[in-house]
């Protein structure tokens, strides 16, 4: 069987106007500023301006993945289709990918199969340049840092403490580590810099979290980015910065509108990292995206220990929203792979490997249902590689333990494949009520709520903290931030710290080696290792075999 | 008397819909692609496609300028606001402002006064993504040159003959020297590295000059990154990289339509240096504008040594263009400089300093006339120091000397200020017949090609090369690139390659220190000094006036 892949499925679609999906998404064409003809950027008045009164939303997660992602953008959309089909009014709220990882090994990250949104090759690249945006604002504040140290230094920043780094939307090992400043006195102060991916950029965190062109000058404001000699924090707002990068960023805050294959209206804005941010498409997007559906489909980064604990306790508590519904997404093979299946092996089938797999999926259930207390569904994401015999086996086993589970073929159908889960999403809205409750509070301490995830959410032991750590807590402390929300930056692997302890580990504790402060954001970021935050290029680049011919048609995407 | 300031008067303007603006042009819908609703890009199949014959090409230079800068652009505007206003079909083609130097001291650059492009805070800041997509390009390309490196270097490339730099679109001297790959060796190779500014990059005087798809892509493989251990050019071809930058490019590619304060339309597109490149907006551009407009109004960066020298003897040749007419900006400020006042004082009234500074016009006017051979008038471009009796002398003086003068306002009144010029422009595109002539011939060696530039154009006594550069010429030729138009890269403020020698200097030499081939734009590159390829910030930058309200209303540029 020769499938098509995910550019040329996406080629296929005969694309609607955008006017036309702005039109079914209830966006008067007043609030549309078309970029091209298949995207457009939407005027946040619109979202205090409307009549609609926010819907329901549904926020889909994933049991602890395979390095290959267990299709919840796939699931997100082929579900917001399937809700389209059987007659609902709905909208999906996603995250912007990130351009660099496209030349590496990772292809697009729009969807795959006969569940993605397009225009797929503009989503993947450019798309309206919000990420550019972001990335100039990012360097314009790390520019305006060392002018002025160079002009003087009237601040006192002391040049070892710099904590604000340079980016770009690239993967470049060669920037992880520079030395820069080099040259004589004219050309800076030579110091050791280092690059990010510019997703990492607390900027994306802070254009995601922001309520408001005003908000997001606030929290812009509240950017750190070096101490004193003395270890006072210096500030964006210090620097002067505040305005000319809120400059930058007015058009990119304005949430994105594309469509699904299917043509249901897809807001697409805004993607920060899961691990040292927290992995949610813009509050914005959400806001907008709930006023125009009577449903809203949504995802989070990673595993649900990682990706749906930071849109729970993170963005849902700064943006007060509630999700009506959780859908957990688990596959075949990431199951077999949690039964101790080898990782070269997923393709074969093993219902041995699959039944050992189960408790995994049903930590994450139980963490959504008990500690969240979120009405949840597992939705079972059929790959091609999956044999009927698998398939029949974890859905029954799952209903055997009592786990409420739908089988998923939105990659290979599109929504057609995605109604039996909409059926039940859309039950679990109107008959199942939840009783949202965060996994902490914000007035607890940095170590009780570090401890909180690790034992309500990972099913650790406890949480312990490096000497180095123990002083950053109290550091952060006496600085007045330790009543923020706490980010950990773990293994999207594993719910330890440990990328090899699989499934459903006990008994494990949480190491944190560094805690830091991101202000702007909002959050304190609890690092339990090292997180990479500049990816490099594999031997054959994705990017060798990507081309554009003499009418702009790109092939090579996937 | 106050004076609004740019931003001011662009906020003023009542701008009409891109679509309207696109239709005064000619184009059908079917080729306009919206961004937001004054901007567009414009598919260049247009330029195959239409019915219309290209019409009048007038080229805008200038004398040698002030620091401040003449008003080449206002110029371009106000002429083709006026040639409008005398009832003439005109579209404008210019070049895109690079966004770092917006944070620095100089403000916008898209006209000025009653004579400018709108909406000039989108035009200045990331438009329609253009340079952050030749940034994109051009990091990618270094990030596969240091990746094959880092996997192996199986095509032997010396990392201390690495010739390609990674940029960013900002003034960031910090960033000019630094050495990067440290870290260990999962991280790349430590080695000697800078940045430049975007529009410093080979990529985008490739864009400008690609007259197609297929003709990007072929000169984007040519481009040169670093020599091999035994002395081998290596190309972004060898790398592999040529798709995924043309896939980058995509967009960037299609000309941008604006409009001026007074509804002209605008092709607005691409940047380039004026020194270590062509100084030009792209050549896709100048020839959608010629075709959907009976005159098109264009301008060259600097003085017309350098400006128009490399529009007639690289974009034109390159191109197949031969102008109709040039305009040669003038004023009493830069005439007053050349004449010997000090820089602080060029706003107080001496006539005797401004005739004592003619010779600077006669030159460059004479060059237009009897080198290029082409109709030629120069335009007084009045700015609000400027005195009536300066004004009144200047003009005097250059018809008694039987320059060819004529008053522009076009700063203080819009096209209403540059309807004489227009005037004169259509009299000389009607009545007089050019003989364009290239200052040089393409088949003449290296050092004929610096000889004839230096002589004929600069009035110089001769072109010295240093024994470095003379090796290098003869490198260069026997790699087979002396037969490239040369690109030099020469201070703005004086014909000779030293900026303290003012007015109409003689029996100088030019030294040419460097020699490079940029084989991608397809031209070599005779450095007379250093050159600055990567800005730094002033003590108070402009980013630190710069704001933008809760409505997202800009305030600050200027």
């Amino acid at each position: 069987m020769a499938y098509l892949t995910d550019i040329e499925i996406a080629q296929q679609c005969e694309m609607k106007p955008i006017m036309e999906i702005a039109k079914k998404a209830h966006v008067d064409e007043k609030y549309v500023e078309q970029y091209g003809r298949y995207k457009a950027k939407i005027d946040p008045a619109l979202i205090d301006e409307t009549d609609r009164k926010p819907g329901k939303l549904i926020l889909v997660t994933a049991i602890t993945p395979t390095p290959a992602g267990e299709g919840k953008t796939t699931t997100t959309i082929g579900l917001a289709d399937g809700l389209s089909r059987i007659g609902k009014d709905v909208t999906v709220a996603l995250r912007e990918p990130s351009l660099g990882p496209v030349f590496g090994v990772k292809g697009g990250a729009a969807g795959g199969g006969y569940a993605q949104v397009v225009p797929m090759e503009d989503i993947n690249l450019h798309f309206t340049g919000d990420f550019h945006a972001i990335g100039a604002a990012n360097n314009l504040l790390a520019a305006m840092l060392d002018n002025h140290i160079q002009q003087g230094n009237a601040l006192g920043i002391d040049v070892k403490k710099i904590t604000w780094k340079r980016c770009v939307d690239m993967n470049d090992r060669q920037l992880r580590f520079v030395v820069d400043g080099l040259g004589g006195k004219a050309n800076g102060t030579p110091r050791e810099d280092g690059f990010d991916i510019t997703v990492a950029s607390e900027i994306m965190a802070v254009f995601c979290l922001a309520s408001s062109m005003a908000d997001l000058k606030a929290r812009l404001s509240r950017i750190i980015v070096a101490y004193t000699y003395d270890d006072k924090p210096v500030t964006a707002g210090d620097l002067k910065a505040t305005g000319a990068m809120a400059a930058l960023l007015r058009d990119a805050l304005k949430p994105n509108l594309v469509q699904t294959l299917e043509g249901t209206p897809a807001f697409v804005h805004g993607g920060p990292f899961a691990n040292i941010a927290h992995g949610c498409n813009s509050v914005m997007a959400t806001r907008m995206a709930m006023r125009m559906g009577d449903y809203t489909v949504t995802e989070a980064g990673f595993g649900a220990d990682l990706g749906a604990e930071k849109f729970l306790d993170i963005k849902c508590r700064m943006a007060g929203l509630t999700p009506d519904a959780v859908v957990v997404v688990g596959t075949v093979r990431a199951l077999k792979m949690h039964g101790g299946l080898d990782k070269k092996q997923l393709a074969n089938e093993d219902l041995a490997a699959l039944e050992r797999g189960i408790p995994n999926l049903l930590r994450h259930v139980n963490n959504i249902k008990n500690v969240y207390q979120l009405p949840c569904v597992v939705a079972i994401n059929r790959f091609p590689t999956d044999t009927d015999a698998e398939i029949d086996f974890i859905i029954r086993k799952c209903r055997e333990l009592g786990v409420n589970t739908v089988l998923s073929t939105v990659w290979a159908e599109g929504g057609k494949g995605g109604e039996d889960l909409a059926r039940e999403v859309v039950r679990l809205c109107e008959e199942e009520q939840g009783n949202f409750t965060f996994s902490y509070e914000l007035d607890a301490t940095i170590e009780e709520k570090l401890e909180a995830v690790t034992k309500k959410i990972y099913g650790g032991a406890g949480v312990v903290l490096t000497p180095a750590a123990k002083k950053q807590a109290e550091r952060l402390t006496a600085l007045g931030f330790d009543k923020m929300p706490v980010c950990v930056a773990k293994t999207q692997y594993s719910f330890s710290d440990d990328p090899s302890l699989l499934g459903a580990p006990e008994g494990f504790t949480v190491t944190v080696r560094n805690l830091k402060v991101s202000a702007g954001a909002g959050f304190l970021v609890a690092l339990t290792g090292e997180i990479m935050t500049m990816p490099g290029l594999p031997k054959s680049p994705a990017a060798e075999r990507i081309d554009v011919d003499d009418n702009g048609k790109i092939r090579g995407l996937f």
